[in-house]
């Protein structure tokens, strides 16, 4: 097994755990190195479940915090192994989000006795299906294990605070008429002809900007596939247009779904896909913004905050890296970022 | 080798004709078994091109008249052998048109003397793409043994004259946008929602009624495909909407190219495929028509007689047969259709 020593400092960390490779589905390794290194840790519990660890401190403090970073990530793209170059960690992962994992672990193992109680989830399968992700299965199992006052999600937000996150509905709308051949398409209902209105009034639809806590979330509701067609002579008898609408996490799921039907009352909409946002939080989360000094901005895009958000935890996205970066074959976190996340949540758990 | 009697009766050679199977590409036994059959009477000269088979009489008439067939069947659905039921054959081909090809047969076996000079076309591959099409072949190599003056398409036409036929274009017409994420939507230019005015201009479009020789062809401007869709969380920079015109046989590929065209200045158009129409010059055809003693119709698709119109030789499609049943599992051929085209065919070349 290869061993992770957590003393070192979070650069040579950050590029110890990007050169132990983990891609979704294959966290083993990488899982077994962090149990091991965190079960030699005497001040924490550790519980392994399937690829995921948790490691909790029991020190009776008033406040329970979750510091909680996934281990897998998207598959090699020829950045392999890590690189320090230009002051920063490049590699896979390095960004999205071994970075901050490096950052969790090293608090794990400088601060014994924090002003806080503490929970770390190092978890698998963030980049794939939800069913398969690692703080899913551990909220859905074992909810115990994540119960806290407030959590922070290690994803990369430029070593600022990204608040909430907006949440995603996926439908299809599905246009219908009737087929014919083309040398006699007047016998026909050409459905794609008829999803004009559907792709027209997407155009000219105006998302709402809402503005909670200070933070505009801007919402979208985009065409994101259309799909129609038989054969070269042959009048299709239905067109699909999928639609993603990301909307502001104060809007429930069922007023999300009800907007776009609305928008869409004479069609057929097949929703295939509704994840609730998360509100920001910021006036239970005002106590750390003020620690990390930095002022916060609405995550656009969906994260696993929102998981904490359903189980009634604030939650905020804070870690190293530039969050476009994520996914990309030239990831890297700059090595600043690294050491002033670390300080920061350092500081706000000394006393 | 299987060997053909045209001695036998059309309905017996009909069936005779769908139970030897010819799929496009597998037409070698059945174009011997012609060629073998051709051969055998005296009074005609014979050709083999690939798997096509061209038998000629030279009897000095004053007139050339074709009478062409293609030998290939659609894929078998379940559909072999031939069944004799309701006064119909029923089997793979039986319409689409070994019931055609039966009927020429019967012609060049029992009309040695014909009133003009006739050259018969069995020919492979007319279910495939057009340059594996072995009239095309024989047209591109040997023109000179398609020289008449006019033609007979044995294409089913519940044994009706269909005169003539559409042109067929097909374009491509993309629109073009900017990718961005969906959870930042705003950043990006959404093609598919642009595509609006393309579907909503080909939902308004009216087709043209053209009325050559009493006869209306109306044409046809249909979206066949539209495709627009990059992933599910991507906002897609390119819708493309295929669309498929039939247009009149009096207007030629360019001046039907010009019109999609016009009617679509703003976007990018690429053609993918033209092919003229045929003319029905029943002026041309005033004989053969009386003495088929059927009202022409005009021919809604495309069919080889385009073939003959571009060698410029007048061609009907006349042969037994619904033409909507051609490709259907549940294909069949009237008896009564078999024997009234070989009668009103055979008294016309009869003195």
């Amino acid at each position: 097994m290869i061993s992770l020593d957590l003393a070192c400092d979070v650069v040579a960390l950050t590029r110890a755990l990007v050169d132990i490779p983990s891609e979704s589905g294959h966290e083993a390794p990488l899982a077994d190195a962090v149990e091991a290194a965190l079960r030699a840790l005497p001040h924490l519990t550790v519980d392994r479940i399937g690829n995921s660890v948790v490691a909790r401190t029991d020190l009776g403090r008033p406040q329970r915090a979750v510091f909680a970073g996934h281990l897998d990530t998207v598959p090699a793209a020829g950045n392999l192994p890590s690189v320090l170059r230009d002051d920063c960690v490049h590699g896979l992962g390095a960004c999205d989000m071994k970075g901050g994992v490096a950052v969790a672990l090293r608090l794990a193992a400088t601060v014994p006795a924090p002003t806080r109680d503490l929970t770390y989830v190092f978890y698998e399968c963030e980049e794939v299906e939800g069913d398969r992700n690692g703080l899913h299965r551990i909220a859905d199992r074992h909810p115990e294990l994540l119960a806290a006052d407030l959590a922070v999600l290690m994803e990369p937000s430029d070593a600022g605070i990204e608040a909430g996150c907006q949440g995603i509905l996926t439908a299809a709308i599905v246009v219908r008429g009737e087929r014919a051949h083309t040398a006699r398409s007047w016998k026909g209902v050409n459905a794609a002809h008829l999803a004009a209105p559907v792709l027209q009034r997407l155009h000219d639809h105006r998302p709402e900007r809402v503005v909670i806590n200070g933070l505009e979330y801007r919402e979208g509701l985009s065409a994101v596939a259309v799909r129609a067609g038989v054969a070269g002579n042959v009048v299709p008898d239905e067109c699909v247009v999928t639609v993603n609408s990301r909307f502001a996490p104060s809007r429930s799921p069922e007023e999300a779904e009800a907007y776009v039907r609305k928008l869409f009352p004479e069609y057929e909409v097949l929703v295939t896909e509704i994840v609730p946002g998360a509100l920001p939080g910021l006036d239970r989360l005002a106590g750390l913004v003020a620690a990390l000094g930095a002022t916060p901005r609405p995550k656009l895009g969906w994260t696993d905050v929102a998981r904490f958000a359903a189980l009634g935890t604030p939650a905020l996205n804070y870690g190293p890296g530039d969050p476009t970066l994520a996914h990309t074959a030239g990831e890297y976190v700059p090595v600043e970022q690294l050491r002033s996340c670390e300080e920061r949540l350092s500081s706000w758990l000394s006393p």
